[in-house]
C-alpha cells in the first residue's frame, strides 16, 4: 500500500544507516569496545561547553514562551542577523538578516532550496564521489541527478566532463568541500575554473545555474588548508549550512541556508524558501538549538582529536600498504579497495567486526569510506583487523 | 527562477503567517500591548517546569554525544518505547516501540505519512473548517485534497456528503479532533460512523483507506469531555502528535507516528516512513527534546489558564450578540462573521487593532478564527474593540 516511488527508496535505503544499525547489533553481541564501527558521520567529539552553558544560560534568563516558541519561519531575527554578521566577519561579505534561513541541518537546507527551485525534470549536477542523499533530496522534487565522473588521482571536481554535461535545464550543480566521502578540499583554482565554467553556460543558455554549496564540514579543515567561501567566486551561490559538525549537534538538527543578495531573483528565492520551509513540514528550525548556535559562533568542537584520528588512520593503513589521498578535511578516509568489487572487502572486514561503507554508496565502486570520527582507541584496535584484511587482499 | 509550483504557494502563502509579521509591525508601532493578536495558534503558556528540570537533568548526567548526536531514524529507542508505554496506560492500547516514529512536530509527521502513502493523484479527504496546510502536505505529493463541506450547524463531520466522495483514489482521510479551527471534539458517535463508512468502502472498492488523526491538541479539552482514540475504532488510523501545544514547545518541532500493527501493511508502512523521514531531509527529530519529553509524559501545560480565556472570551463575545459555538477543546473560537464576507470583518477589527483569521483560509468562508491562546488580558483589553464592532455590524 506505500508509494510506488517509497518501495525502490525503502529496497535502496541507504547501506550507511543500515550499517550504523547492524554496528549496533554487532556492539550488543560482541562488546562496543569489540566493534569497529567506521560506518557513521556521527561525530564522537563532544559539543564544546559553550553549548551547555548557553542552554542553561538561555533556560534561566529568557522568556520561555520566546524560547520554544514559534517564530518567523525562517528563524529568529537576532539568530540571523548574527550568524549574518559572523560569516561577515571571517569572509568579508556582505549578508544580513534577510539572507540567512535557519534550516532542520543541512538536509533540511537540502531540500528546502530543492523545493524552491526545481520544476520536474530540471538537472542537478553533482561530482562523483558525492553523499547518496542527494539522489534522494532532488528526486524528492522529480529533479534528476546528473553525475560527473570522480578523478580518482585527485578527487577534484572532473571539470571538462562537467563542462560536456551542462544542458538547458541544469538548475543546479552541487558542491561539497571538504568533501564526503573523500576529505578532499576543493581548491581556490577549482572553484575559479568552475565558476568560469557556470558563467560561460549561463549565457550560452541564457539560464540561471545555481550552484550549491553544502558545507557541513567546513570548519573541519586540517594542516592550515583553506576553504574558499563560494559566494565571493560566483553570484548564483547559495550556502547549506549545518552544525552537525562544527558544534557536534548531528542529532538536534540545526543549520541554515545563505541566500546572497546576488543570486537571481533573490527576493523571490528568498521569499519561497521562506514558505518552502513551512510547507515541508519544518516550520522553523528547532528554536532553542537556533538561539544556541547564535551564542556559540566562535565555540570550536576539538578537531586536533579528529587530526590525531587522520594521521593514525591514514599513516596506520598507508604503511599495511592501502593506497588513499590524505584528507584535509572531514573525518573521512576514501581507501581504495584492494578487489574491484568493493562490497567482497567490506564484508572481509565486516568478519574482523569492521564497519565500512562501500564507495558505490557514493557512486564510486572500487573504494571503501572510512568514518574516523570514533575514539583513538578504536582505530588503534582496529589496526589488527586492518593488518590482516592487507594480509589476505594485498 | 522558482518552482512553477512555489510561485501559487508563494501567492496563496499562509494569511496566518502573513498575519502573525504583521501583527509583530503592529506591536511595534502601538506597543505590545495595545495590540490584541489573535491570529496564531502559538501558546502563551510557558512550558511546563518539567521540561527545564528535564533539560538541565540530561545535560548534567548524560553523554553528549548521545544526547546531540545521531539515532535510528525513527527516534532513539528508549524514547519510543516510553511514549508507547505511556499510550498504553492512557488508552488501553498495546503499542510497542516500533510503532512509535519521532517527528519534527505535527507537520512533520503528516508530511512523513503522506510522502510514505501517496501515489500522484491520490485522493485526500479533510471536513471543512481544516487547517489549511493540509492543502499544501498532500500537494507536495501530488496529492488531491477532496474537502467535505462543514455542517455549520455542529461542526461534526458531514457524513452523508463524506460517503458520497470517497472514490477509488481515497487513500486517506484526516481528522483533526480537537479541531483547528473550530475547538470541536469529534464525539464518539461520530468515529463509529465514519469508521463504519470507511470499512463499507474499502470493501466495496477493495482498498485500504488510512484514517490520519492529526491530534496535537488532544490535551486541550475542557469540561471533562472525551477525545476518542482513533486507533481503538479503526484499524488503518495512523495518529499524528505533537508536543507544540500540550507541552508548549510548538518551535521545538517535536512530535510522533503512530503506525499501529492494525494498519494494512504495517510492516512496509513503517520501514518506509522511517525512509521517507531521513529522506525528506528531517534524518530525526531533534534529539534533545526526544529525550524531554520522554520526561515529561505526564507533564501538563496550564490548561485551566486557557479554559479561563475560553469562558472570557466566548462569554464576552456571545453577550454583544456575536454567533459562535461552544468550543470543548483545543484555543480556538470560531465565530460566525456578521457580514457575508469576512475579509471585510477582518480588516474592520484590524482598525481596532484586533487580528483574527478569515474562516476562508479554513475553507469555510463567512466565519472567523480566534486563537485565544493569549493573556488573559489580551482577551479583557480587546473587549471595547470588539464592542465596537458589534455596533458597527450587528
Amino acid at each position: 500500500m506505500i508509494a510506488d516511488k517509497m518501495v525502490n527508496f525503502v529496497k535502496n535505503s541507504s547501506a550507511i544507516r543500515a550499517m550504523f544499525e547492524e554496528g549496533k547489533i554487532m556492539a550488543e553481541k560482541y562488546g562496543a569496545e569489540n566493534v569497529y564501527d567506521f560506518s557513521l558521520g556521527n561525530p564522537n567529539v563532544p559539543a564544546p561547553a559553550e553549548v551547555k552553558d548557553a542552554i542553561i544560560d538561555i533556560l534561566d534568563n529568557e522568556d520561555p514562551v520566546v524560547v520554544h516558541g514559534y517564530m518567523n519561519n525562517s528563524g529568529y531575527e537576532d539568530v540571523r542577523a548574527a550568524i549574518a554578521g559572523s560569516l561577515n566577519r571571517k569572509f568579508g561579505t556582505a549578508f544580513r538578516e534577510e539572507n540567512i534561513l535557519m534550516t532542520v541541518g543541512a538536509a533540511g537546507g537540502m531540500n528546502v532550496i530543492f523545493k524552491t527551485l526545481l520544476n520536474p525534470g530540471d538537472e542537478v549536477m553533482v561530482f562523483a564521489p558525492y553523499f547518496g542523499e542527494y539522489r534522494s533530496y532532488a528526486a524528492n522534487y522529480d529533479g534528476v541527478l546528473v553525475e560527473v565522473s570522480p578523478d580518482t588521482e585527485t578527487f577534484q571536481p572532473n571539470l571538462e566532463e562537467f563542462r560536456g554535461k551542462i544542458t538547458r535545464r541544469t538548475k543546479a550543480v552541487i558542491v561539497n568541500s571538504p568533501n564526503n566521502p573523500t576529505g578532499v578540499v576543493y581548491s581556490e583554482d577549482t572553484i575559479h575554473k568552475l565558476a568560469d565554467i557556470l558563467r560561460e553556460k549561463q549565457k550560452e543558455f541564457g539560464t540561471e545555474i545555481y550552484l550549491i554549496s553544502d558545507e557541513p564540514y567546513r570548519e573541519l579543515a586540517y594542516d592550515g588548508v583553506q576553504v574558499p567561501y563560494l559566494t565571493k567566486y560566483y553570484e548564483n551561490t547559495i550556502v547549506g549550512y549545518s552544525y552537525s559538525k562544527s558544534l557536534s549537534l548531528p542529532g538536534e538538527r540545526i543549520g541554515y541556508l545563505v541566500i546572497p543578495d546576488e543570486v537571481a531573483d533573490s527576493r523571490d528565492v528568498i521569499a519561497a524558501a521562506n514558505v518552502a520551509n513551512r510547507i515541508l513540514g519544518y516550520v522553523n528550525a528547532p528554536s532553542l538549538m537556533q538561539k544556541v548556535v547564535a551564542r556559540c559562533l566562535d565555540a570550536e568542537v576539538d578537531v586536533p582529536a579528529y587530526n590525531k584520528n587522520r594521521e593514525a588512520l591514514y599513516g596506520g593503513l598507508k604503511k599495511l600498504g592501502f593506497q588513499c589521498i590524505k584528507p584535509e578535511g572531514a573525518f573521512y578516509l576514501f581507501v581504495k579497495s584492494p578487489v574491484a568489487d568493493e562490497k567482497v572487502f567490506c564484508d572481509a572486514a565486516k568478519k574482523h567486526h569492521i564497519l565500512i561503507v562501500p564507495g558505490s554508496s557514493f557512486a564510486c565502486p572500487g573504494y571503501v569510506r572510512i568514518a574516523y570520527c570514533v575514539s583513538y582507541e578504536t582505530i588503534m584496535n582496529s589496526m589488527p583487523g586492518f593488518e590482516a584484511l592487507a594480509k589476505e587482499f594485498l
